[in-house]
C-alpha cells in the first residue's frame, strides 16, 4: 500500500499522506476514514479518492536540483524500449526524478542504481525514492559515480558535468546492445560525448532535443501558452557493440 | 524466446528472424548458429548479437497507417506514470505501434485491448503485435470501438476521427483517476474533446504538442537536421473524477 | 535630427534624450556636449555615442498593450517584400510598434495609417510614433477601424478581435496584389480569417507561426535559454486578386 | 519599370517576363498587351496583373547555393532596424538572396556590396540581382571577402565558413553602432564568432535561431504541416563600440 493518496477533482489534484487530515481552502478532509473510490463532496469541490500513479507522487517530491522532466524521461522509455526487469545505472541522482521513473518502469524484477556525490542532493533524492515506495528497486549511493564497478547494465544514464570522461567505463559495463544516454543542457557536452561514443565503436542512435508546448483553449480562444520552458537538455543515445 | 534477433554494429542495426540466414551487403550471416552475445566479424562490419528491445522490433514492423511515434508514446508513459499491470484501451489500432508500446509497459500482469475497424489495418496491426511477441497481453479486435463495453480501464487512448463523441463513454468506463488521452493531428479535434471532457467533469491535465529535432555532429559541424518531421499530433490528457 | 541618442558599450545600450544629462550606476553623462561618434569613458564602461536605429528607439517605447514583436514584424517585411513608398493600414495600433516598423520601412514616400479605438492605447501609440520621429509618415486615428474608407493599400495588417469580419472590406480597399495580414494569438481567428479570404477569392499565401530561441554561450557552456516566450501569434498572409 | 510582371489568381502566382507570351496549363497569356491592374480570365483561372514585389521576383530567382530564407532575412531587418540609406556588406553572396533583400530595404540612397569568390555562385547571384532590378544598389564582386577594404558600414553580414576570422576586420570597418551578423548552420561557428566579438569589445545583442511552421486549414482540419524545414541557421548579432 502506498503512503499517499490522491484527491482528484475537476480542477485540483491534491496528493496527501494517507491517514492524515488535509486542510485546504476547499474544506477539511480526514483521509483516515476514506477508501480508494470514495467520492467526497466539500462546499466547493467534488473529489474522488484514487491511488497515486508515479507521476502523482513525483508531483509532490522535492526539487533540490534541476530535474529530468517527464518530457525527457518519456523519450528515454520509448526510444530504448525500457522494460520490466532491466538493470539501470543513473548518475547524478539530482532529486532522483529519473531514477524514480526508471524504477517504476523496470519494476520489482528490475533494478536501478543511482549515484549522487552531493550530500544535500543525496538526502533529497533518497527521501523522494522512499516517498514513491521504490526503495526496494532503486538503490541510491552517496558516492561519486566516476569509479562505479557494477556491470551488465541494460541502460546507463548520465546527467553529469563531464559525462564524456565516463563513456569508456560505461561502455565496458553495459550488456551488448545496452543503452548509454548522455543528457546535458549544453551542446558541447553532447559533442564531447558523441566523440567518445564513436571512439568506443558504440552504435550511435541519435542526438535529440525535445520541445514541448502546452495549449490553452477557452470558449473559442485556443493558443499555445505564451511563455514557459524553452529548453531543458539534449540527449545522445548510443548502444554498446564491443 | 523472441522471434527476432538484432545484429548490431557501430553503424547498423539489423533485425532478423532467428534461425534464418541473412544476406546483406556486409556479408552473409547464418543466425541458426549464433547466440546472444556472440561477436560476428564480416569483411566490413563487426556485429554483436543481441536480444531485441521493443523499439528494435518496432523498427521492422509494417506501417500501413500513420503511427503514433516514439516521441508521443513516451509522453503518454511519463505523464500518466504508466505501470506494470495497467489495463488499457487503444483505438484505432492503426499499425498497432502504440498498443505495442503500451503492451510492453504493462507487461504480463496488464492488458491492452485495441480496436481497429478497417480490415487492412487490423491485419497489419495483428501481425505487428505477433512480431513483438505481445499477443498474450495485447488483444486486437476488428470492430468499431464506438460501442466498446469493457470497463475499469487505467488508460484509454483515442486516435480517431471523432474522438469527442466517445469521451462520455470513455469516462464511464475508466477507473476513478484513470487517464483518457485524445490524440489527433488537428487542433479542432482537441478543442472538441476538451469541451466534452469538461462537460463530463473530468480533471483536464493538459493539451500538449511535442516537437523533436535530431542533431548531427561531425568534426566541428554540429547542427539540427535541416528538414524532417514538423508535426505529428496534439494530445489532450484528462482523468476521470466521477 | 532625432530626439534620442544611444550610448553603447560592450554590455549596455542606453537610449537617452539628446541634450539631457543621464545619471546611471556607471556614472553621469551630459549629452548636451557630446556628438555622434564620441567615445565616453566612465569608471566602469566605455561608451560610444551613436544615432539610434528604429529598433533602439522602440526599445524605450512604452508598452501599454501586447506588441507585435520584432520576430513577427520581420516576417511581414521579408514575406511581402515591404518597400519604400508603400501605403499601409494597421489596426489596432496597440502600442504602435508595428506601425512604427512599417513607417520606418516605407519611408517618407510611403504612408502608414493606424487605427486605435481605445483612448489609452491611442495616447501611448501616438507618443511612441513621435518618439520615433515618424509622425510625418505614420498617421494615427483614435477611431474604430471597422468603417475605414481609405483605399489603394499595398498592405493591410489586422491585430483585432474579429479580423475576419473586416476581410471583405480590406480586400475591397487593397490594390490588386496588395497584402492582407491577419495576426492573432488564437488559432480560431486564423481559421475564420482564412475562410473569409477564400470567400473573397484572395490568393492565400500561407498561415505561419514563428518560434524563436535565444542561445547563451559562456566558456564552453552553450545552450538555448531555458525559459522565455513560447508563443506570440499566428499570421495569415493573403493577396487581393479581384 | 520592372522586367517582370505577376499574374495572380486565387491559387497561383505566375511571375513572367513582361512582353512575352506565357503558356500554362491554364491557358495562353500574351503579356505584351496587358497592363497592371488588368483582369484576365482563362478557362480555369481569373488572373489580375500586378507589379512584382521583391519577394515575387525572388521566387523565380535561381538557387545555385543554399539561400538565406525570408524567415531569417526578416529577423535581420527587424532586429537591426535596417533603413533606407544604409550601407551594407554581404559575404558570401551565395545566390544573392540576402543581398537582394538588403538592397530592396536600403533603396537608392543606400548601398550593398556583396562578395562571392566562387565563379558559379557569382554568376547566378549577379543574374538574380539584375532580375530584381537592383544592379544600381547592389554591387557584386567575384572576390574573396577576406581582404575587403571598404568601410563605414551600417551592417555587415557573413555567411562564410570561417566568419570568426573576419570579426576583427568587420569591427574595424563598421560605423560606431553598426551591426555585424554572423550566420551559419553550425553552432560551433556561432561560438567562435561570439568569442571574437567579445575579444573586440563589441556589444553582443543576441544569438538566435528561428523556427517557422506553416499551418494548413481545410474544412475543420487545421494543423501544422507534418514535414518541412527544421533548421536553417543560427545568427549572432553584435555592434561596434570601439
Amino acid at each position: 500500500m502506498q503512503k499517499y493518496i490522491v484527491l482528484l477533482s475537476s480542477t485540483r489534484r491534491v496528493v496527501v499522506e494517507r491517514g492524515k487530515t488535509h486542510y485546504g481552502d476547499f474544506g477539511i478532509i480526514d483521509t483516515s476514514t476514506v477508501e480508494v473510490g470514495d467520492v467526497i463532496r466539500t462546499k466547493k469541490e467534488t473529489f474522488v479518492v484514487v491511488e497515486p500513479t508515479i507521476s502523482d507522487t513525483l508531483s509532490i517530491c522535492r526539487r533540490g536540483a534541476q530535474i529530468v522532466t517527464a518530457k525527457d524521461a518519456g523519450q528515454i522509455m520509448a526510444i530504448t524500449g525500457l522494460s520490466s526487469g532491466w538493470k539501470c545505472l543513473d548518475a547524478g541522482s539530482g532529486s532522483g526524478f529519473l531514477a524514480i521513473q526508471l524504477g517504476n518502469a523496470v519494476g520489482p524484477k528490475g533494478r536501478v542504481i543511482t549515484y549522487e556525490k552531493r550530500k544535500d542532493f543525496f538526502t533529497t533524492a533518497k527521501k523522494n525514492i522512499e516517498r514513491c515506495g521504490l526503495e526496494g528497486i532503486v538503490t541510491i549511493k552517496n558516492q561519486d559515480v566516476a569509479t562505479f564497478r557494477e556491470k551488465n547494465f541494460d541502460l546507463i544514464f548520465f546527467d553529469l558535468k563531464h559525462s564524456h570522461t565516463l563513456v569508456e567505463r560505461a561502455n565496458a559495463r553495459l550488456k551488448p546492445g545496452g543503452w548509454l544516454i548522455v543528457y546535458s543542457p549544453h551542446i558541447e557536452a553532447q559533442i564531447a560525448a558523441l566523440e567518445e561514443m564513436r571512439n568506443n565503436h558504440m552504435h550511435v542512435h541519435a542526438t535529440i532535443e525535445t520541445i514541448q508546448r502546452k495549449w490553452k483553449s477557452n470558449h473559442g480562444y485556443t493558443h499555445p501558452e505564451p511563455s514557459g520552458i524553452t529548453h531543458t537538455g539534449f540527449m545522445t543515445f548510443a548502444r554498446k557493440v564491443v
